[in-house]
């Protein structure tokens, strides 16, 4: 196969740090509010209604929304699960938004840098553009362009999502190659013919003591971080 | 009216010099093959079927189709027009992505760089994405997004390529600033909502013989190219 011509990023857990990043939102509030919040809890009971939230889109049972609505329906959820009833509707909205603030991981704005030299760097992630707008802003990623969920109106892992990203760069599939730190996007970007770059990312879960999720097939690139994939891919 | 979070750039005569970059190939490609051509009539020839193709969609007798199709069509006209036929389909097909290779203004990556300090900067254009991507990795312009045309799937001047280009930032019209060197272009998207920005740019048509066109209405900011602009917008 030829050398891909596009990275196409997934984001939450491969370019950004979600997990400590929300944490540390909610401890902050928790201390400024006077109330104690297992924050890490709060991030992955938050994560944990992502992909069902999806789900209801993807089967159709719902037309396409921007992922912030879905977050706001969550964190709603959430907070009564955690009992915490003490924010505002203007502290919930910008409560909701700190997904437009994750930090990144150390490598992923040098790498991400470095891969631009020699590909076109897109994000394909399910979070909408606003979203990744921001948070590129905020954090120095530097992206040709911003692809995935929102504008293709398909969350991953629906074939749209990944067909329409690479058709809108004006590419076939596998001058495409999906970029992520998760084995399932991979296996549904691979099914529909694009490259495949695994970057392990053990600070995502196993730093909070989920177990490890090594590459589950022989991906075309597998890489410790982004400089260690530039580096492979001769960038 | 606050100031604007937003810049939304027209492209074509407004940051690149579609005129000469396409006058140069054609006659480039004149030499090559043995024969001659008047590159700026080529050019505008080629230009002057842009509107009407896009009309054929914004009336609603064909669904939306990425510029490079009706370049695409429109060029293969214009070939006949010119009585050029020694071409072959991979030097049409080429010849076709000159619009992905256009030449800025020498003002335009050093303004957008500047103007990206204090405010999102997006394309709002009719060019499809691929074209706009390609565009600015070749000439370092540093968009934050593009948007407009495909990504909204309607083409200027309809009201969704402007307020849909808003709504994916997250922004209510007037958040957005509206960028152009054509009154036309500005004149639809005030009457959407938006603020607007008057750039001149007489290389496009004037340089060309074509008649002066100065600002028609009292736009927000007038300026005489976009590092003007980013003094004017405190930059």
């Amino acid at each position: 196969m030829a050398h891909p011509k596009a990275l196409l990023f997934d984001v939450f857990g491969t370019v950004v740090d979600w997990r400590t990043s929300v944490a540390r939102e909610i401890e902050r509030i928790g201390a400024a509010k006077g109330f104690t919040v297992d924050g890490h809890a709060f991030a992955m009971a938050w994560r944990k209604r992502y992909q069902p939230a999806m789900a209801g889109i993807r089967e159709n049972n719902r037309g396409f929304v921007p992922l912030d609505i879905l977050h706001m329906e969550n964190l709603l959820e959430v907070l009564a699960e955690f009992g915490i009833d003490g924010l505002s509707e203007a502290e919930i909205n910008d409560l909701n938004i700190v997904w437009h603030r994750l930090d990144t991981w150390n490598d992923s704005v040098g790498g991400v840098n470095r891969l631009k030299s020699r590909h076109i760097v897109a994000t394909c992630s399910n979070g909408n553009i606003a979203l990744m707008v921001n948070l590129a802003r905020r954090t120095g990623l530097n992206w040709d362009m911003v692809l995935g969920g929102e504008v293709a109106q398909a969350y991953k892992p629906e074939r749209e999502a990944y067909l329409r990203s690479a058709a809108f760069l004006g590419l076939a599939p596998e001058e495409c190659c999906m970029v992520a730190a998760h084995n399932e996007d991979l296996t549904a970007a691979r099914s529909f013919g694009l490259q495949t770059a695994y970057v392990e990312r053990r600070n995502e879960f196993v730093a909070a003591g989920g177990a490890p999720r090594p590459a589950s097939q022989e991906w075309e690139w597998v890489a410790s971080d982004f400089l260690d994939l530039a580096t492979k891919m001769g960038c």
